[in-house]
C-alpha cells in the first residue's frame, strides 16, 4: 500500500515509517524537520546522536529495507505542495504525526502556544481540504492523545473508545440515549489542540466522508524497535529535557546518569503508557484495516497499561537503586487521579501488549548509560509553567 | 466601562459600538476591514451605502454620540499589537465579532475553508493568549452561533444553554450524572470554528481563569437599530448575496425588488432568529453582566424564536405579494428539523424581544425598496456547495 506518513522524522514518526517499509508498504516520508529546528531554539540535543534524514534513509536500505523516499514539507504553511503531493503519490492511507507534540513546550510562551495551535490546527485541517480537493478517498490514521479525555474527573468509570453513551433525561421523565464524542477536558494546549483536532475530524467525516482513525495514545516510553536498532545510523531520538522528555524515559534517564527522580507533586497522577513498539504496530495495525466508507471517525485507545508517577518512580528506583525526589509540579493538573481506559480495540486486532515487566526496562537504562556523555544535565529540570502564578514561584526559588 | 469591540465594523460590530457609547462605554472599535476587503473580492457590495469608518465615527460624534475610536488591526495576525494595545487601553471587557462569519463563504473554496478556520481559530487564541500574557482581568464576549448545537438529532428536546446534563451508565448499574458542553454537531467549516472556539474558552477559562460569555447567536434579521438611523452615514451594512446575506433579510430583499423568494429545498430546516436591536441589547447586558471570578464560561443562547424557512417565505409573501420558488439545497443538511431553544438568561436580564410580528418586516423591506438600484441580481443566487457532488450538480445546471 502507498502511505505517507506526515512527520516521519519524529519520535514515533521514525520508527514508523521503516515499519510500514519492513511490513511491504511503499512509504513517503514527509516533514519539514520542526522538531529538529526546536531543539536548536531551546538549545537541547536527542541523547541519541541520531542521524540525518539522508543518512537514515541510506542505512536503511544498505541494511537491506524497502526504500523510503522523503519529501521536505510544511504541512501547516505549504498547502498546494501538499495537495499536489497527495495528487501525484495518490497514497491509500496517510499516517498524521506532523504536529507539535509536547506539553511543556506547548505552555512555554505565548509564542509556543500560538505556534502549537496555528501548526497543529492549520496542519490537520490543510491535510483533510486537500483530500477533499484531490478528489482522493484516502484514510487518515492521526495520532491523537489520551489527554484529550482529561484525567481529573473519572471517578472510577472505563474510558470507552472515543465515544461514550449517555442518556439525556427530558422533560416528561424519560432519558433519551445517545452516542456522543466522549467530553474533552485538555490539560495543555498541546492537549487542546487534539481536541479540535476531533472535531475537525468529526466535521470532515459527516460532510465529506473522509475516512479517519484517530489513535488517543498514551505517554510513550522507549527508544528502539528491533528495525532501527540494525544499524547506529537507524537509531530512535530520545528526548530527556524538561519540555520533550516524557515522564518514563526521563526517569530511566536520570537513573542512568545518577540524578534523581524528579517526581512532579505527589507523583499520584495516573498516566496511561505504550511502548514504542507497541506504538508503530498499532499504526500499522490500523492502517490494515481502514474504516468502510461511510463509517464515521475511529477512535482507538492506544495504551497498553496505566500507572501513577510515584509507582514507576519506585519501580524504576528499585531496578536501578536511583534516588527519588519530589519537585513542585509546574502543571495545573489533579493531585490524584484513577484511570481504567478500554483499549481492547487494537487488542482484538492482534496488538500484544509489550508491559514494564518485559525487562525492557533496563534496555533504555543501557541506552541512556551508552550517551550519559551527552547528557546536558542543566536541561533535565521542567521550567516550563501551566500558570504565571507558578512561574513566578518558579522565578522565586531560583 | 472601557471597552474593546474587535471587528467593530461589521453588520454586528458597528451597531454594536454605538449602542456601547451611547450607553456611556468608552468603546475602542477594532477592525482589519476584512469584510469590507472580501466583497471587493467576491465583486458584491452591501445594498445601503455604508460610510468609511472615519465618515462613520465622524457622523457619530456629530450627532451628538460619545467619541469612539479606531484601531486597524488584524487579531489573527498581528498579535504584539494586539497585546499592545490591551496593555495600553487596559479594558474591562473585550466584545470579539472579529471572525469570518459567512458559512456559505467558508464552504466556497479550500482557500476560503482554510482562510475561516485559520483566521477564526489564530484570531480567538490570540485575544486569550493576550489576555493571559497581559495579566489583566478582562471579560470577553464572544459571538458564537447557535450553530454548535447542529440542527439534525434534537428529537423535540430543548436546547439548553450551552450545557446538557446527562446520566452516563456504568458497569454496576448505577448512573453517573454530569453537567457537560452540550455535544456539538456543526453544519459548516465556519460554524465549526465556533465549536473550536469553545474549546479554546473552555480550556483558557479552566488553566487561566479568564471570564468568559459566548454568545450563541441565532439568524440575525434587520438592519439598522434607532441609533444608526440617527444619520444616513451611520446607515448599517445589508447583505443580500448568496454568500453572506442570510435567509430572511434575503426574502425581504427579494421581495423589495420583485425576485422570487429563494427557498432551498423543501424549506423545512427550523432556524432561531434575532432582530439586529435585540443583538446590540444583548451584548451590552452580557457586558454589564459579567461571570465572576472563577466562574465557568458563561453560555446564553441569543435568539428571540424559531421559525421553519417556508414559513417565513410565506410570511414574507404574504406581507408584500412575492412568488415563492423552491431551489436545490447546496448545503448539506437535514431536510426537516425542530427547534427549541432555552433562552431564560437573556430573558432573564432584561431583554423585550423584538419579533416578526412587530412591523418591522415592512421596515426591512422599506430599506430594501429605497436601495433596490443598488441591487446586483447576479449575485442572489447562492453558488457555493457544501460537498463535491452538489458542486457537480450545480454546474450541470448553468
Amino acid at each position: 500500500m502507498k502511505v505517507l506518513v506526515l512527520g516521519g522524522d519524529g519520535f514515533c514518526g521514525w520508527p514508523c515509517c521503516v515499519n510500514l517499509a519492513e511490513a511491504g508498504h511503499d512509504v513517503v516520508m514527509v516533514d519539514n524537520l520542526s522538531r529538529r529546528k526546536i531543539d536548536v531554539d531551546l538549545g537541547v540535543e536527542s541523547l541519541t546522536p541520531i542521524a540525518t534524514v539522508s543518512d537514515r534513509l541510506r542505512a536503511w536500505e544498505e541494511t537491506g529495507g524497502r526504500a523510503i523516499r522523503f519529501v521536505g514539507l510544511d504541512i501547516a504553511q505549504d498547502y498546494q505542495l501538499l495537495l499536489e503531493l497527495l495528487r501525484s503519490e495518490r497514497p491509500e492511507a496517510v499516517v498524521h504525526f506532523a504536529e507539535q507534540r509536547a506539553a511543556p513546550y506547548s505552555m512555554k510562551s505565548s509564542t509556543t502556544k500560538r505556534y502549537t495551535v496555528d501548526n497543529n490546527v492549520n496542519g490537520t485541517h490543510n491535510l483533510l481540504c486537500a483530500i477533499v480537493e484531490s478528489g482522493l478517498d484516502i484514510h487518515i490514521v492521526h495520532l491523537g492523545t489520551m489527554g484529550v479525555y482529561g484525567y481529573g474527573s473519572h471517578r472510577g468509570a472505563t474510558i470507552p473508545e472515543g465515544y461514550l453513551t449517555v442518556e439525556v433525561p427530558q422533560a416528561d421523565g424519560s432519558r433519551f440515549r445517545e452516542k456522543i464524542l466522549h467530553p474533552t477536558d485538555p490539560g495543555s494546549v498541546y492537549h487542546m489542540t487534539k481536541t479540535l483536532d476531533q472535531l475537525l475530524f468529526y466535521y470532515y467525516n459527516k460532510n465529506d466522508g473522509i475516512r479517519v482513525t484517530d489513535l488517543h495514545q498514551g505517554i510513550v516510553w522507549g527508544t528502539n524497535t528491533d528495525l532501527t536498532d540494525r544499524d547506529p545510523r537507524l537509531v530512535n531520538r530520545f528526548d530527556y529535557d524538561g519540555d520533550y522528555g516524557t515522564v518514563l524515559n526521563r526517569f530511566l534517564m536520570q537513573a542512568a546518569i545518577g540524578y534523581p527522580l524528579t517526581v512532579h507533586g505527589t507523583g499520584g497522577q495516573t498516566r496511561a503508557f505504550i511502548h514504542i513498539r507497541d506504538s508503530v504496530k498499532c499504526v500499522e495495525l490500523a492502517i490494515d484495516h481502514p474504516p468502510s466508507s461511510g463509517e464515521k471517525v475511529r477512535i482507538y485507545n492506544q495504551m497498553t497499561e496505566s500507572h501513577k508517577v510515584k509507582d514507576l518512580a519506585e519501580k524504576v528506583a528499585a531496578v536501578t537503586g536511583a534516588q527519588v525526589s519530589h519537585l513542585p509540579n509546574p502543571r495545573k493538573e489533579a493531585i490524584e487521579n484513577d484511570l481504567i481506559v478500554d483499549n481492547r480495540c487494537l487488542i482484538e486486532l492482534g496488538l500484544k501488549p509489550t508491559t514494564l515487566e518485559d525487562g525492557l526496562l533496563s534496555e533504555v537504562v543501557d541506552v541512556a548509560r551508552r550517551w550519559a556523555d551527552r547528557c546536558d544535565r542543566s536541561r533535565i529540570p521542567c521550567v516550563s509553567t501551566w500558570t504565571t502564578t507558578q512561574a513566578a514561584a518558579l522565578k522565586a526559588t531560583v
